[in-house]
């Protein structure tokens, strides 16, 4: 680990320590995606992992990672979705104490997610300054240990065994293709994606409404003052310290797409594939789509992030099931 | 082969013979299923089949037990739905025409389905009677082989083909239970299932508004003259003389649900194992959940049999992506 920054020896370690409290998720093909797109896809499928989002690898990782004196007085973090569950997943593996900071409004799906793992959810206002005084308030308490849900070398390292496993299922990926909110996944897959094979193309796929990583490289440094607008609730996060400099090393091209790109590649991916996946994880494919000249021939990775859906909004009907 | 029944042993054969026209399907399992059944549930998703259905096991086994005169002219059936349109990718695997007569007012999901594997559809109006009629025709014109749905030793080894996989990838299973419409499914997976081990139990899942193979066990013979009603529209069809004899032989027991219940398993199925199954998978599911004192602390196989729903009716919307 060079300057707090993991590589693929940490998502190696990680890959072990986290063993079998996840699951190998499978990789899914589709014969008319790959005629539609002129490339061999595989669908890396995170949104069948437990908790429904590959979250649980990185937290797993981070709450393995701390001693018996630190673990026992619990971990913390704030969340308004997929982390938070994990988090509390991982900390129920382990015996402990989850404390889960999560804003007013979230989306009422992943809340019960998180209080079905074991998580304790305390409420704050949906403001930076309310988020951050209610969590310090928490680990003032309780001496918890704040596992932030992205900016963390465990918890990046823990991300990139998704990539690490992609790269065991199916060998000989020419580019792979992942989601960017604050940045962990992408980071952790391609360290491990381009420890094994410096050739290999990371593709990041980023939503229009909450394109920070983008603007950031651009401008060489975090900008993180936006405002984001996108029905991609788990890419709304900005990248921080760490997950930018291994994008900045790692990552050859971000692409954005509007959110009406991202319903159309949701549901294309509900139809074609018979699986369940958020809008976050619809980027890929929206992505592939747009970038699809260069992907011809390819054998192209994506990783579908999670598929935590609000099904409450889908009222079943006697007629198909589903109307 | 015994009185044109077949056994284990045309199950690895057509298992051999489908080989990578099909796709081995993964099988899933969720911690909160589990948890509400007190069993250990693995779910065989059939529905992440090719054709979106275990359909194509059998149509490819069929098609590819032709003789190359045969072949030439075609293959002929009356469908609405599944079967359509594996018999189509099936023909079309060995570039021969397939002819599929249906009525009037069918699925337009399952209609497109049929058309996008190169199928020639004829329509004909919803009778028995004029189905009978159009296939004829289309079989006197043509000279092709008529592939029934289910009622053929061919079309149930490789229906056959998704219990012997699913053993294979789930050693020591005590019970599997199977959808049930014209008994294709069931008979082929018991024959497979039993041979290697006559002390599994297979338990059927039928539609209490489709529940001719319960009455017809009861009867001792075939009672066919129902009007079935049920939203799981895979499993209307009624058994045939083959299946029959296959299912009185092998079927340990066959439990019915209401049409209330299976939604109900549908929409639980959706969101804890985060796949897109049709109506008659959930049978199965919701079998267990009445058969679940039976099935405590058992290993048991569930196999969800398709995922062909017309997402058509499920209107996208801009906030959570489904409403």
């Amino acid at each position: 680990m060079k300057d707090n920054l993991p590589g693929l020896t940490e998502v190696q370690a990680a890959a072990r320590r986290i063993g079998s409290s996840v699951n190998t998720t499978p990789v899914l093909r589709s014969r008319r995606l790959d005629a539609a797109l002129g490339a061999e896809l595989h669908f890396k499928c995170e949104n069948l992992q437990r908790t429904g989002a590959f979250k649980i690898r990185g937290a797993s990782n981070a709450v393995r990672s701390l001693d018996d004196a630190e673990a026992a007085a619990g971990v913390a973090t704030h969340s308004s979705g997929n982390h938070g569950a994990a988090l509390a997943a991982a900390a129920s593996d382990r015996g402990i104490t989850a404390h889960i900071v999560v804003p007013e409004g979230a989306v009422p799906s992943k809340l019960a997610n998180i209080k079905r793992h074991g998580g304790r959810i305390i409420p704050c206002k949906p403001t930076l300054a309310d988020r951050t005084r209610v969590l310090e308030e928490v680990v003032a308490e309780s001496g918890a240990t704040v596992i932030h849900p992205y900016n963390d070398p465990r918890i990046i390292a823990g991300q990139g065994t998704a990539g690490l496993e992609l790269a065991g299922q199916v060998p000989g990926l020419d580019v792979v293709i992942v989601p960017v909110g604050g940045g962990g996944l992408i980071s952790g897959c391609s360290i491990a994606l381009k420890g094994m094979n410096p050739d290999i193309r990371v593709i990041g796929a980023e939503p229009a409404g909450a394109d920070d990583a983008v603007r950031s490289l651009a401008a060489g440094e975090i900008i993180d003052d936006i405002d984001p607008d996108t029905i991609a609730d788990g890419l709304r996060a900005t990248i921080g310290p760490l997950t930018f400099a291994l994008i900045r090393e790692h990552v050859d091209r971000i692409v954005t797409m509007s959110d009406d790109e991202i319903l159309a590649a949701m549901r294309r991916l509900w139809e074609c594939l018979k699986i369940i996946v958020e809008p976050s994880s619809a980027t890929v494919l929206a992505a592939a789509e747009q970038y699809r000249d260069e992907l011809r021939g390819k054998r192209v990775g994506l990783i579908l992030s999670g598929g935590n859906v609000d099904l409450d909004r889908i009222a079943f009907c006697a007629r198909c099931g589903v109307g």
